[in-house]
């Protein structure tokens, strides 16, 4: 039972869109990611998601060009069912909290999508 | 679908060891918890529970005089089953993430027990 420095943590990778896992609880995982330009349009049938901004900022954009930006201390829970796409500007370190089932591209396949996890 | 302000919401209450909720997602609360003097030692029979920490700092405290200082931008998730015991001599601002069902004391019931949850 050893905690987490979440800035320690977020220097140790360097790669876009691509999730670490630093913890699970209850079926979830605790997923940092590092946002840089447009992610893919998905949505997840089955799951919620929690997006918390440590670093940086991101927009989250939505059906029907509704969007919201998250900045630094922000959290934004997307339900599932509901169509999202992040993007960020520069650089935006987020933390991801939803169920280890999750996939990062939820109903959509393309080459961002991550089968397999990697842990931190 | 709102974005959450963290620094926001804690300024909206006062008082110590009183669960605040505010976000839910996958049958786990996102609640905000104000920490200062020492909570009641317990454990969730069926709950992992993670801490994380946006202000101050506090010690998880195990058995056997094991204890963990968890500080700004750290987190550290108790699992089930095991006693823990929050203690914080200032201050601290906590998100804590635990399934819906999680009672603050867990196996314990006393004047800190909170049965009904207020929302923030």
């Amino acid at each position: 039972m050893e905690k987490v420095n979440v800035i320690e943590k977020f220097s140790l990778f360097t790669n876009y869109w691509s999730s670490k896992i630093v913890g699970e609880l209850n079926g979830q995982h605790v997923k940092f990611v590092k946002f840089k330009g447009d992610f893919i349009r998905h949505l997840h049938e089955n799951e919620d998601e929690l997006f918390f901004v440590i670093k940086g900022k991101f927009k989250m954009q939505f059906r029907g060009e509704r969007e919201v930006e998250i900045g630094e201390n922000e959290f934004l829970i997307v339900p599932k069912g509901v169509e999202h796409r992040s993007s960020a500007e520069d650089e935006a370190h987020v933390i991801v909290f939803e169920p280890t089932a999750a996939v990062n591209t939820g109903n959509i396949n393309n080459e961002l999508t991550v089968r397999i996890l990697k842990y931190l």
